[in-house]
């Protein structure tokens, strides 16, 4: 389906899911493009990022952000053109990142929303590389983690927009840096096309000794976007003084119990203890926003000289977002999803 | 018993314990007081520290500090005099901190040892507030804990060593202190001596509410001693952006399997992750021993200045040592043991 220029298509929350979301999840609906008020912008959403966060948002459990309520529309970060404006420092044909939904047609006041100009070479990549999952792998890796050349790096989700950044960026400031992926064939891009100087493959058998035998000197710092299995084969391998940015957890988020004992909870208290170890959870705009325009400058330089590179993987339409989804928690994704919604 | 002039008591490790320590776990052995070589010195060791690390000491799991071998002398901090000496800064009649270990006599090269002068006003204190406990609490809090005034600090252990100096020096930086203590009379020195603004019993009834209904703010500080329940009833409560000093799990020394499940490794994780947490475990001479200068001159302003109180449990005669220790990591100690050695 194509964007229409009068009506404006939206995914909204219809209820909370239980486990993996389903097609009771979200519902599709239709109204006139909204008309925008004084002091603020119509914007036409081209891309919209899919992010594992968003799972998160779907729970009413208690979190770090408001859920988003039932009926409203699904929140989501977007990469759109400013159609008409009565905002300062936004004028018609710019393009902008903004959180403007799963959705076509959104209405900004500009608050949060980035100018990115009139003709920006890859407008998509504002939600990769060059947006909140680079920054999210720069900041989370140069603040949290406290990286010394030549020390070890483990990055989890090696394939996805934010570890395969923490990767290249861990390779550029010379760490021995190796990936956890899910398949031989994200492994392979992980180490040919990305430069890691390994990749394990979690799905294959034997993880934990190809782990533990890809990390000779141990681990010193664990970049988490993961949890359960592959935290379990990484916490005997983190040396003294590891450091561990919590940035994401995505085998657990459609976890509806929590597992069979014995009760590790301690264990890994204890582990944190002898270990010296330091672990912080962090979510990236708020802890480390302020960084933004250092981040932006040092990345844009990086992609530009090859020294990053960036796969994205291109839904085609809005209604097929909700299964996209699904399937990013899934570990499906090669790469950053990113739904085109000017098709 | 009293020291003897040509006789050196001392307890060995017979056999590492499973579980609580025993009276098969030390050895009492007696050997000729020991010659000090060229560049030793010979210390008579007046007082023995108790403290709950040495449990870790005494098994050869996995931990940042070698295990005592068996046959060995029991390590432990000690306060000496110097009663020969070959190292240059050190005189006979002087007092030290020292390494000394469960014994009446020690050699040393000086490493590591702090001359304390010739008449130190209470030379004990130099094994609690003005020695490791004191430094451990200080850098915990004010280097991990990163306290700003008008914020909660909970702190387990308050009647102990290091816990009733983390929050003292927490009511000296202006925040809303709460202490976690096993009985009411331990409680009623902690709020009435030590100044805290409450103190929640772990041994009485309703104990997770209680200590809810005593941080209505939150809480942003965890003092983590202790482990167990105390940090179950914790976990719930804290802010975002909390920050745990991972500095000990008294509960957790003697445990010899894992509890029963659920595993709930994942629900901490993603409680680090959702409220932007940070736990840092430490070594308080490994991580902070550069800080001890600074901290000295603190905390002995603070001491004479009768801004910080410090109870001590004289324990008199080593070969009450090993009970005595026992009952520490039961939770009967009521402020900082210390076995006096020459009686």
């Amino acid at each position: 389906m194509t964007q229409s220029d009068t009506r404006n298509r939206k995914f909204v929350l219809a209820q909370r899911p239980t486990g993996e979301p389903d097609a009771s999840t979200l519902r599709l609906e239709t109204e006139d493009v909204p008309v925008p008020g004084k002091g603020q912008m119509l914007l036409r959403n081209a891309y919209l990022s899919l992010d594992p966060y968003m799972r998160g948002r779907m729970s009413d459990a208690p979190s770090y952000a408001a859920p988003v309520a039932i009926g409203a529309v699904m929140i989501g970060g977007t990469v759109a053109q400013v159609l008409s404006s009565d905002v300062a420092g936004f004028a018609v044909g710019d393009w902008v990142q903004a959180f403007g939904g799963w959705q076509d047609y959104a209405l900004s006041d500009g608050t949060g929303v980035i100018n990115m100009g009139k003709s920006p070479e890859n407008p998509s990549w504002a939600l990769g590389v060059l947006g909140m999952p680079g920054l999210t792998a720069w900041a989370g890796l140069t603040q949290i983690g406290q990286p010394k050349a030549g020390e070890t790096l483990v990055v989890a989700g090696a394939s996805g927009p934010v570890g395969a950044t923490v990767g290249q960026i861990g390779k550029i400031l010379g760490l021995h840096v190796v990936g956890i992926a899910g398949g031989a064939a994200k492994c392979a891009h992980v180490v040919d096309t990305l430069g890691f100087d390994a990749c394990i493959d979690y799905k294959a058998g034997g993880f934990p000794g190809a782990l533990k035998a890809a990390v000779p000197d141990g681990i010193d710092i664990y970049f988490e976007n993961v949890g359960g299995a592959v935290f379990d084969a990484v916490l005997p391998l983190l040396n003294p003084k590891a450091r561990i940015p919590v940035c994401g957890l995505i085998s657990q988020y459609n976890a509806t119990a929590l597992p069979d004992g014995p009760d590790r909870l301690n264990l890994l208290l204890g582990t944190i203890l002898r270990k010296r170890m330091t672990l912080r959870g962090f979510i990236v705009f708020d802890d480390f926003g302020h960084l933004y325009p250092e981040f932006a400058k040092q990345m844009g330089e990086w992609v530009k000289a090859g020294k990053v590179q960036y796969r994205e993987e291109m839904i085609d339409g809005l209604e097929l977002a909700p299964a996209a989804f699904v399937g990013l928690l899934r570990g499906e994704a090669f790469g950053k999803r990113v739904v085109k919604l000017a098709v």
